[in-house]
């Protein structure tokens, strides 16, 4: 071989050597991505615990499937010491420190299930060794403490008592989810049962797990004693555990895989907000940046942290603009991770019945609004205001979303479109109020039965009128405001409802007052 | 050269060659999976009949669209000689069997639309050949016996008889669907138009094709006769065709790729599967099923036979649950194949208009209740057992589900799920039944004309407010409760609506009979 | 080395390098063509101009995600001089000249925001440069002349005057809209504020922007002044803009991407397409066409130019059947592309309140009816036929449609669907006109007030069961028929619920007529 040719072969080579490995790299991503590759399989073993490892050893066979979902998560690869490296900004562990028996080894099995037992009052003996079934945010805080403190100021991790221990919601709850026999030409009405409650509202709330026993089955592998749960399965983010902890990780970061990537896709917040009540997910489905996800995600990195704009995705999802750290490409914070949901937000825009400030405290069961009602607004509209956020804590709120904002628009861009939100809370929260005027005179002809007849407010037909028109259209149109929702604030419950709704009551009120039809 | 760089050239070229040949395979993986890559097109050519390729030398030109669609189909590129020769599990080919001329070729054109013609009365002389235009469960059957047969048993396959030999039923479609004209002060409601059936009611439960003639075309190849058919086109899941059989496999292997991925994929059995009467898709989309779908399935792979829980998805469709064979990763069979889709299925969810153990056979035109109606249930909500399984039946089809539960989930997370949907389906039977006493005493002062006074009990205002109670919102609580549907069991046509209707029913009576209101 | 095992290594290279370029080919594929990757970055750097380099030197950390988005954008890598170079079938850019300092440039931010500033209201100096906020079809026809020219005749882009200035229209708007108030027994209702203009009817259909001054502000880059937009922000189809132009192109292709790939998927149109008015993609959803975009469009190439129907995708999505340029492999022209939606399109599905022949004219504030009224029919159903498309139109539209259902469909399966088509219109008429019927007795009897007493025909109770048997239930039924829309020709606002709103008008007329119950 001449010299040149010589040289031609190394430098090819060279030249080879690269292409390939960067074809390799290139090939190989989308696997290590999507994380269906054992490419890191045999560095994950040396990870496991010896506990985890007997956990594996039997219920690789008896729950394949959740075993192969951890085996893809990041639990299962990574080490709290491997991840008080990272810089600051990329860490998903907030915990200083750690056990040191936690620190070097994966988060499997017994991490989560096998710590902790003590204050778990559904531990039991399994095989040797104690373990829990429900694995709380209490568990989870061992090494996200940060943001499990975040989430105890949520209002979801209050959603169970907020709803269970207000009697007025209550009485929406029972006329709505109860029992209805006819007892000659009457409707009476049963208090919900337990499945009920775990089916209906408290799907979404979360129930109280309680231990009620123990039971033995026989199984795969002999016969086994296991505490026996009531309210049990949940996944509501309210959920009372049976460590006295209030919420559920797994309600967004889907168990076994426990993934930051699904909590930031909106699917995961369709779970709970895609109803009439919260059309959240819809509205976003139509807005602009809904469009955008539908046709670019399959490009955007869910998995990075931070999560920077423009690098990482082009529009926002939920999590993006209400829970995720935003860091601009200059390394700027655009905004601190947060797991209270409405730390951005300064309005309610859920009516209870109407629009409001955000409450102080996740702890909404303490309201009492002038009437002496649990309720943040009066009948009336005015807001409880001693139970809410002031003007400076909502304008900082704002301030925290409008600069999330500011990532992609200008001022002449967000500006009106936040004042235009403030306006539709008010004419939507005027609507509720002629809504209500027409009630209460269904109340005063004694057409129905409110609170002052000792009535409920909600269990009757021209009441349950009503409920539609704050629970349902007001608040549809409210969140297509705030999203940019097309047909959600028209024809999809929105205004249009909102004016088809009060004529239909004002029609019901009239014929039946003989004030004429309407 | 010297030795040791000739020796590093060399070890450097295999070194390259494997890198090369790993990138290769890697980088083409997606394009394989896909399909859309011709790597394989010289060989697939070879594949094709003689008569096939005649096919695609005209329609190449003339209709490419399926002409592509199927080169991307396995039908393309597989024979039954070469699928016989796979293990038992990964066999998608259930004939022992198929004439010789079919077992080394692919399954084109000709081997679909130009065997069996003589029973088919939609065959014509086209080119030479003698073709059908209808491909149906009997020609699949000349590969695919198994799951014809099963098909049979599926209630989907007599979904065009079990509505339009079902008298009571069709009173329902006919008032639903016929058109009404306003003669003075009377709505008169005429039979649907053959139009109105193709796009209604039998748009999902599959039209009668028949051939009512021939007729003569120009087309871009000359002056063609072609055979006139009634009834066409329809995708429906009972469509009657040509040749006698029952159904349709292109409703959900749309042709012409007849992918087992797609059928595999919760979109297909959308199609008919999402209104308000059976909002099975719906409610998969919120529950964390569904979730879990939206947020990963992009890492899921859809053509593996067979299916491994956790392996190749991590959360199940419609199809996993109801269809399809599912073997653990350590080769145990979880469920055996079916396209019965009841096989796993002890409640039939759907009320008729009761929630009720499901028919012994899919005819279900035989079954008759006490009262002589073609109902499976009484109106007072008894079941017509005779014609349902038994708890035997009904324990052994729910041990099949369970059993696939059981690859992620333990007995304390399945057990209670499953008595919980058993007693929402008594409690949805009884607000069902409640509005059917509202209706009762509705009939009896007049104020709407049932069968007992010679009418339709579908057609009158009040009779459509009974017909809501339990087609829409008790179905769709029901799904909620079988499949984790928050909102649809709650506001979105769920206990809500189940209450708001009976108060609308009670209020729109005590208003005619001058009880007062509600 | 001998000779041949030079020549070994020397093959060996030469297959090697093809090996590794097809490999990095393949590999840098998706990046390439999802545009997430910066390899084609340094070129791109070239294009720039110095002044879009200005305006991005400041606006990469001011607002960096659109900054990031354009990068990705064909616009940030292409320039017209080159694009002039293509084919014809496969340019997106219809200008035969450009001015030359912008042929050689990519599209930044000077580039769009900073031409034609004198006929923008909306320019302003900033930073020294003149530039205008809102970019217009009068700023894209630089470069994309037929495309505006085609869009300039599409109904959408006069979707604000067709509103704005149809009195009778406007009327629906204002009684759906307005804020209702309650006076005594009374309700009333205020014009709709400019807020709700903006999201309400508008949001889709566009509002007129227009500057009402300048104001100051502090900027993270010191004071600046910008001007003070009325009606902004607006991303309506038929905005007003700020240069007198009329139209959108980012509703469609939305900023600052301005992707082709985006405009084809059906989540762009599902922005105004989804509501119950007009629920298109809903329809669609459910279709067999929209169950293969869900199941396979992630293999699908939504960026080539000309689009191959087969090679690139295998259903069509919205833009197929009504906008894009569609060739067969071949190369013949199956469908011009188009910017006149309904180019293809014989029927106004739309009911304003029957449905009929499309318009002449894209301004339809220029029809008047037989009875003087701004309407395409009469309020008996005819149409206004000498300002709707006669039948040799509408017979050129449908053929238009119908070639390209031809490149996977034969006339067996076309022609029965599109008469169908036809079949169901006339139906859904006829259940419009009985509603019509009803809704005229009541005013006859004094029960509420249409245009012949000086009332609105919209804002009454039974007014509205009117507005809703057309507007939203006739629509579905018709959208349903045209795509193949299971439940929504049925249950989901579909023929049940045609016939159900016939028998609830009815049975409010006959209990305030005393004609009896329904």
């Amino acid at each position: 071989m001449d010299r040149s040719r010589r040289y031609r072969t190394s430098r090819m080579i060279t030249i080879l050597e690269k292409l390939c490995i960067a074809a390799l790299i290139l090939a190989l991503a989308p696997l290590s991505r999507n994380g269906y590759s054992s490419v890191a399989a045999e560095d994950a073993n040396d990870l496991i615990s010896d506990d985890t490892a007997t956990c594996i050893d039997c219920h690789m066979s008896v729950t394949p499937g959740i075993v192969s979902d951890w085996q893809r998560s990041r639990h299962a690869t990574a080490t709290v010491a491997r991840a008080r490296t990272l810089p600051p900004q990329e860490r998903r562990v907030s915990a200083d420190v750690v056990p040191t028996h936690l620190a070097t080894v994966s988060v499997g099995c017994a991490e989560c299930h096998g710590q902790l037992t003590d204050g778990h009052s559904d531990a039991f003996e399994h095989n040797g060794y104690a373990i829990h079934v429900v694995v709380t945010p209490r568990d989870c805080a061992v090494c996200h403490p940060a943001e499990v403190e975040q989430y105890a100021q949520n209002l979801m991790s209050y959603a169970y008592p907020n709803l269970a221990e207000n009697a007025l919601y209550m009485q929406l709850v029972e006329s709505g989810s109860g029992l209805q026999r006819l007892h000659g030409s009457t409707l009476e009405t049963q208090p919900p049962s337990d499945t009920t409650y775990a089916e209906g509202c408290f799907y979404c709330h979360g129930t109280r797990v309680t231990v009620t026993g123990s039971e033995t089955r026989d199984t795969e592998l002999g016969t086994m004693e296991f505490p026996r749960l009531n309210g049990w399965p949940s996944q509501g983010v309210g959920r009372i555990n049976p460590d006295g902890s209030r919420g559920c990780c797994s309600s967004c970061h889907t168990r076994h895989r426990f993934s930051i990537a699904m909590a930031r896709k909106p699917a995961t917040c369709a779970q709970c907000h895609k109803g009439p009540d919260v059309p959240a997910y819809k509205v976003y489905g139509v807005s602009k940046h809904g469009n955008l996800y539908a046709a670019e995600h399959a490009e955007w990195d869910f998995t990075a942290v931070p999560w920077i704009p423009g690098e990482h995705f082009s529009a926002p999802t939920c999590a993006t603009c209400h829970v995720s750290l935003l860091v601009t490409g200059d390394g700027e914070i655009a905004a601190a991770r947060t797991h209270r949901m409405n730390d951005r937000s300064a309005w309610r825009l859920f009516g209870l019945p109407y629009a409001h400030p955000h409450p102080r405290s996740a702890n909404t069961t303490i309201i009492r609004n002038r009437a002496g009602l649990p309720l943040p607004t009066e009948l009336t509209g005015e807001p409880a205001s001693e139970f809410l956020i002031d003007e400076v804590e909502m304008t900082a709120r704002s301030g925290r979303m409008q600069r999330i904002c500011g990532t992609c628009h200008s001022t002449s861009w967000i500006a009106p479109l936040f004042a235009r939100t403030a306006h539709t809370i008010a004419e939507t929260n005027a609507m509720t109020l002629t809504a209500t005027g027409i009630l209460q005179q269904a109340w005063e002809h004694g057409l129905a039965s409110g609170p002052a007849q000792g009535g409920s407010p909600f269990d009757e037909n021209i009441e349950k009128m009503w409920v539609a028109q704050w629970l349902f259209y007001a608040n549809s149109v409210r969140f297509a405001s705030a999203m940019g929702g097309a047909d959600y604030g028209s024809f999809a419950n929105g205004r249009w409802n909102l004016s088809e709704n009060l004529r239909r009551m004002h029609d019901w009120l009239a014929i039946r007052t003989d004030a004429g039809s309407d």
